[in-house]
């Protein structure tokens, strides 16, 4: 079903402070920036090898972020896998019993097809999968 | 200095409930099994697509993955990144002024070479360097 990790979520205070680490000392170089406005986050890319660190700034503390940033400071958000079929993986993963945030995909980043699970599935990680293409 | 990401590292509180989720459910497959002594930590690695979920379950509450889980709870834990010259890299860093866990190389799984940025380096990150080659 998981065909691969697509990026790795970084909840961050402020894109430009996160940049002096991740771009500044590491060197990786930013690719795409994006604002989710249905999320409430600003998001900037940097390709790590064909994974990328995906940083996430909230747009205000009511958001997903915005909570888990007061709830946990900045830190490893959350992991995206790639899947085939992700209409498929939900239903899958639903006669499992798992639980899931999204029972339907919705819009992500780069106009992709996402659904979160439930971190309590996880055993703590917050996984996002990803449709490998758009249909 | 970045090459890519090398593994995901995941702390959680049993590896046979975790794999339930990463294996059961989510299909991944563990490729190698290794208890690293001087970490405290019982490891399980499962490839995807060049990338590897490290699950790392501590022996004990007097560990590094043991505090974490009793300050944190079960979740994502460090991202590893690989570098060609772990020596340049931290001398680089160190330069630059960041904070390290580890001044100096030392042995990771699968006897590699790596070391540990501090958290308060890495904007919340807890970020492991790992040589590409053993020298």
């Amino acid at each position: 079903m998981i065909l691969g990790v697509d990026h790795i979520g970084v909840a961050v205070e402020s894109l430009d402070t996160a940049l002096r680490f991740w771009q500044g000392s590491l060197g990786l170089t930013p690719a795409h920036a994006e604002a989710v406005a249905a999320q409430g986050v600003r998001t900037v890319l940097l390709p790590a090898n064909g994974v990328r660190i995906e940083l996430l700034e909230p747009t205000g503390p009511d958001t997903p972020v915005g909570k888990f940033l007061a709830r946990r400071g900045p830190g490893l958000h959350h992991v995206c896998l790639l899947v085939d079929d992700l209409d498929a993986a939900l239903r899958f993963l639903t006669a499992s019993g798992l639980r899931l945030i999204d029972a339907l995909p919705r819009s992500g980043v780069e106009g992709s097809r996402i659904a979160f699970l439930h971190p309590a599935a996880g055993e703590g990680v917050l996984v996002e999968l990803k449709e490998t293409v758009r249909r």
